[in-house]
């Protein structure tokens, strides 16, 4: 299948006299998670996860992912004569290394555009300008040749109500608009979904999981641009609009108006975020770039959305609570896999009120699936759950209050002392970062070894960042902040701001084995100040227990023993109130002290 | 006397119609440590810290230094009339933004050119362009002005034997110019001193502690010239650059040949060690910036000198033992000051085979002198030792075989509970970075928080870095590596790498108490490469017991303990050998393991 279509694609490239051609896993916005409508990439190269680059030549193709993808891939490639690049392995070309290496003097290199940033289309620019390669950028070729492909998803938008969000949109527009003022900006072209959602307290449903709206924003000194699909905007939004004077325009029709518009300054715009054919049209007069504003403004959680979240987190872990206890009373009992497991915890969220969509697909994997980061469980694929080994279960929901992310790694029955070593640590190192006292103007790349050391202590790393932060009622995953080891840019690092939301979660992940991962929620605020400075510590938002059956209790230092005891005595204290008789008797054993 | 000299100065400042003067510490090399000729801003403020840079107008004068001299710059600056900007504290102005904010438009902002970094200047003149700010910097008006001023210095150049070099100089040569090309640099110019004698394999003592030449270095892809004063040429010199194809030039006349000479290429400069003035005509034709390549060949020990290095550093800890048995004995019995006990230690120093100077004028800071990081007890002001309290002693030597850095904190007597304390969590956040395993790619701002750590949990933070690098007989402080929490630029965090040599020197500094520091000397190292990459571990070169009597073994976790008494019985195993039957019984009192 993915051969016969590759086998199109190379048809229409030669016709169109194209010589590499390039598909991303990306939308018109950079979105981390997109509509189907986008999965271009998973159409020519069978492999589903979230992050890939395909690049087709007329006798190569080469998919570029990243380490929490690589035995996904591995398995899914299979056939398809498309090789896997390990993406920071060592020996492992980037992409632009790659075509500059691989691109004949004067040959081109076709891509869509819309679905390739800025930032990137610059680089291959820069890259293969000095073998005078030419970019195709103004044609979606490979998705015209997609014949069952379905239409851009189209939703009603709608408003958030306004005691949830702590500030207007009047409020953040103005914010927004001291923010371009100091960075000497008239107009700022928004391209990101949930900034846009933020900025304006709106939200939609066009990606799954993702409470976003296709749109864009243009903002100005006075005005506001929202531009949706016709057919997203409501009678209520129309009202809504017209109070906060924003002007509401066709969606398709966005690029027409950025041609035509009348700029009077400087645009301000993020590199990252907006499509190299917008940057193309937005760069041809007075432009700046960096970061978008509207990022930092919306990583800051105020105290109304950190009172929400609060109150969601505890709901949240409530459900979580109930599925373990589930789980371990009746695994081995009745017929559970990871697809029915993740059924029951899915209903158990939507049972809830306020809940609108889970904040991604659950992830339920049992034993070496577990292994795999970001496995997927299916009705065709999956495993049955008996009374043995671990289940890693990582999930979420978004609800009128928050947007939710919690892992637990489930001890369903016997596991090797190995597991219990990997699985204490793991916790000892998440309880560490939670625990963390710190000067203001850290970054998380200061802090990721506290959570990350004992597992590299024992010669384990994890091939990921430990944390990222989290959106309310938006994206599970958010930037700026972010907990990594590695660097990733200068302007990737955020300095860890007072009400920050971040997530917490080391793992181990054992090819063919096991996999763990331990995932608490974590809030930044401050502490302290004395002559040292500004001290902040973390204040946790889950509440569920870490399972006691995984414990080995031989590798925790006295200190890790007391970090455990105290979050579980909380969980105790926080929880028992949301559970039955049944349940709560249960929590009491699961949360008693280690000694 | 200041009051006079500032006097003196403004006069000459309103006579050349020069509204600003600057005066950095700085010689013609951005070197660390300068000659006593360099000290005019010592000479016009009374300051006699390392750091620092003094602003002067017609009524206003400001002094602007780092951290670890608040203390004594306040002590110093007093009666003065010159305000004190403590660096990096909250609402401090660096210095482009004061003198943006205070300079009125056309004015004139003057400094010794030869005395600012390029780019330094170039943050000035971008910072002042706006206000259309004019820089003098072709004439040392303060420095004229100081009539006492002693000759520049000058000392026979010398060069190392090829047996403790492991690379003669044609090897380096070789491996910079690779470098070179790699860049696209047909030529090099090093100001920077311990570069240039790490690449030839000589050495010099124009600066105090440092065994440098006051030189410079332009290499070609052929040709070699050195520029030294004549006076610093000897014989044996001459035909040893004759031997490796270097032509000898007069330092004075560097500017007039760096002028005249036909550059037939690009030349590659550094612009933090390039001086202003020499920016300014090596930018005048074809140039590239960016770190110069030979910080990092030279930051890379080659096994060599990683051998010398062990042996030196075991004979200089058996001198710190020796030193610290002495006072420990001693101390109340017979008068000893913080000026007497380190002539002791730099005696014991002296006496040994191949000592060429210390690495640093001796620290040696009792009770709350301590407290001053830099502290310097002098003939006039001192204090005298009694038994109790602690004594801090940071020192170092040059050797035929090494640079070394060490500090104990030594208890003297009685102590407090909240010294102890301190002293613990000290020892406890050294050793920890110590027995850091990480992965290859880290910086030091990843593994920082290992040390400082203990110390944040108590809400204490010292403000400078953990760890800088270290020399092979050259500076005590070398990069590009070091161990910091604070972001310093992206070129300015090197990646650590096998052979890299580093400190460790967490503390406590207590303004009118106490100040705790204690110091060892790591090695990187590469430990098991596996499927999660390659980690690194540290060897420690420093065996020098870490005062039992300081210790509160209630603020360790086993961990601790363990690896406490695992550094100190590989201290009697290593040092039990260089002491006489008294010490040894007493050291092995001192490493006697804890409970």
């Amino acid at each position: 299948m993915v051969q016969e279509r590759l086998a199109g694609l190379r048809r229409k490239m030669a016709e169109k006299q194209i010589d590499f051609y390039l598909i991303p896993t990306s939308d018109f916005h950079n979105s981390e998670y997109v509509d189907d409508y986008f999965k271009v990439r998973e159409y020519y190269s069978g492999f589903t996860g979230s992050n890939g680059t395909l690049v087709v030549s007329a006798d190569k193709a080469g998919l570029w992912t990243d380490g929490r993808y690589f035995i996904q891939a591995e398995q899914e490639l299979e056939g398809s004569g498309i090789t896997l690049f390990r993406m920071l392995e060592e020996g492992v070309p980037d992409i632009p290394s790659f075509l500059e290496k691989e691109m004949k003097e004067g040959q081109v290199l076709g891509f869509d555009g819309r679905c390739i940033s800025g930032k990137e289309g610059r680089q291959l620019e820069k890259r293969l300008e000095k073998k005078k390669i030419r970019l195709s950028f103004q044609e979606d070729i490979a998705g015209n040749l997609w014949t069952e492909r379905k239409k851009l998803p189209c939703h009603p938008v709608f408003i958030l109500p306004q005691q949830i969000c702590g500030h207007t949109a009047k409020e953040k527009l103005q914010a927004l608009r001291d923010r371009m003022q100091e960075a000497g900006a008239d107009y700022l072209m928004l391209s990101k979904l949930d900034d846009i959602m933020w900025l304006l307290n709106i939200r939609g449903s066009d990606i799954a999981c993702n409470p976003v709206a296709l749109s864009y924003c243009l903002v100005g000194k006075e005005e506001t641009f929202l531009f949706l699909q016709k057919e997203a905007v409501t009678r209520e939004l129309e009202e809504y609009a017209a109070q906060y004077h924003i002007t509401i325009k066709e969606y398709c029709g966005t690029e027409k108006f950025i041609r035509q518009y009348a700029f009077a300054g400087r645009i301000m715009l993020d590199e990252e975020y907006t499509s190299y054919s917008f940057y193309k049209l937005l760069t041809r007069g007075e432009y700046i770039t960096g970061n978008n504003p509207t990022e930092l403004l919306k990583a800051v959680k105020n105290k109304t959305e950190l009172e929400e979240m609060e109150k969601v987190y505890l709901k949240d872990s409530a459900a979580v609570i109930k599925f373990i206890y589930w789980l371990k009373k009746n695994v081995g009992k009745e017929k559970i896999t990871e697809v029915s497991a993740a059924g029951y915890l899915d209903k158990l969220r939507q049972r809830m009120e306020g809940f609108l969509d889970l904040s991604f697909p659950t992830i339920c994997a049992y034993k070496e699936n577990a292994a795999m980061m970001h496995y997927e469980a299916t009705p065709e694929h999956h495993k049955e759950l008996s009374p043995e080994g671990m289940l890693l279960v990582d999930s979420g929901g978004q609800y009128l209050g928050g947007t939710t992310d919690v892992t637990r790694t489930i001890v369903l029955g016997p596991v090797s002392d190995e597991m219990k070593r990997h699985f204490t640590k793991t916790a000892v190192g998440m309880l560490a970062l939670s625990n963390a006292r710190f000067l203001y103007g850290c970054t998380g790349r200061n802090l990721d070894i506290l959570a990350r050391g004992p597992l590299w202590d024992m010669g384990i790393d994890y091939k990921c960042g430990t944390g990222h932060g989290i959106g309310y009622i938006l994206n599970v995953h958010e930037g700026p902040q972010g907990i990594r080891w590695r660097f990733a840019g200068e302007n990737k690092e955020a300095v860890i701001e007072e009400g920050m939301v971040l997530s917490n979660e080391p793992g181990v992940y054992m090819e063919g084995s096991h996999g763990i991962r331990t995932e608490n929620v974590i809030v930044a605020k401050n502490g302290e100040k004395n002559d040292s400075g500004q001290f902040m510590y973390f204040d946790t938002l889950t509440f569920v227990p870490i399972d006691r059956d995984g414990i080995d209790i031989s590798c925790m230092q006295p200190e890790d023993i007391e970090r455990f005891n105290r979050y579980h005595e909380e969980v105790y204290k926080k929880m028992a109130g949301y559970l039955n008789e049944e349940e709560r008797v249960w929590l009491r054993e699961q949360t008693a002290a280690l000694f």
